[in-house]
């Protein structure tokens, strides 16, 4: 997805693949806030983040979403998001006391939302190791934490301030993916109808629509 | 801990227990930062997080640390730490991308590093669970997250910026507890040697001497 030589960069380029949901996160991010951006793509399958030069040009860590904006090079979905909302003055807090809400709703998503499902996500439904004991263990620790999600969202329409926040497309990232993880979301009545409220902004488009992945997958 | 009616309350009062090595984290930043504070004991492990009464008063999550400022009830280690940072001025970024960096890495620890060593200990050297697939699994995860921050730390004395930060006790937090977990640390001569530094920091104390726990434990 590299432009060829000549060819105009866009301002940002995302590095990442339409499998993964933190990827997701930035560019939805970007796509609705309308940026100037390109996605790059990340052979993640075939082991390109965890080979030296990945780590040495663009994450120590070894992970993606990796958003290069001119001479930055920012990582972790939730850095970069809370420095899109900074940069952009779009879909952060508006005030110190809501911006410390949203970092909470973010921490919250790496330690127990995002986290759990995500490797769940990825252990069922990718590698489809089939039922273990830590599919089962994961898939509790997921439960609870949607149950957590699902009591906030009963009385509001999103997260934070009744307003779309990049708290909201932190935790939403993964739920737009279709494999299955065991977790029967109709069980989760306000995360669906949250989900469908993010997912009718003017602009959203599935992660699928929105990156590249592997040209044979 | 709370004090006696007429007895002077502290500036800030840390919701916590001495065995919650994210409620360390809080404390040893207020600690460092000679604060006028007070903890307040948390009894956990008779279920005082799950009930109703602590979720509607401090935190919905059900989840220590919560830090009492005033009118504010804070949760979320990360987001705590960066409130006190930036309170207090101390322990923060110097600017926004060191900020970025630091917010980086307590992603990072939300994520990966805090998550699966602290659930492996919780598990494996509290709950005696023995090994199991699940330990197994937390193990192998929260070794190459080791693996990561000992590469990082070969060449510089602290996270970021070098010199300490609310990045180094996010990470720094369970590292100071004795439980098991099947991990041998003299793996990691760098971590060992940044734990030691940050412990030898002015008015650093063990969490058993930071805060209470379990009058029976």
């Amino acid at each position: 997805m590299a432009p060829a030589p000549g060819e105009d960069m866009a301002e940002y380029q995302l590095h990442c693949m339409k499998e993964s949901g933190n990827s997701y996160k930035v560019a939805l991010m970007l796509q609705l806030a309308r940026c100037d951006w390109q996605p790059v793509w990340v052979d993640y399958f075939n082991g390109a983040t965890r080979r030296d030069e990945f780590r040495q040009e663009f994450n120590e860590l070894g992970e993606v979403p990796v958003l290069v904006h001119g001479e930055k090079k920012l990582t972790q979905s939730g850095a970069i998001l809370t420095y899109l909302a900074d940069h952009l003055g779009k879909f952060g807090g508006r005030d110190s006391d809501e911006k410390l809400e949203v970092l909470r709703w973010i921490l919250f998503d790496n330690h127990k939302f995002t986290s759990y499902y995500a490797t769940l996500r990825f252990l069922f439904g990718l590698q489809k190791t089939g039922e273990t004991p830590v599919t089962e263990f994961l898939r509790a620790r997921a439960l609870a934490a949607f149950g957590l999600v699902e009591k906030h969202l009963a009385d509001q329409d999103f997260l934070v301030g009744n307003r779309l926040t990049i708290a909201d497309l932190s935790l939403v990232g993964y739920l737009y993916y279709d494999e299955p993880t065991g977790i029967d979301r109709r069980q989760f009545p306000h995360i669906r109808a949250w989900a469908d409220r993010i997912a009718a902004q003017p602009g959203w488009k599935h992660p699928h629509d929105l990156m590249p992945g592997n040209p044979a997958g």
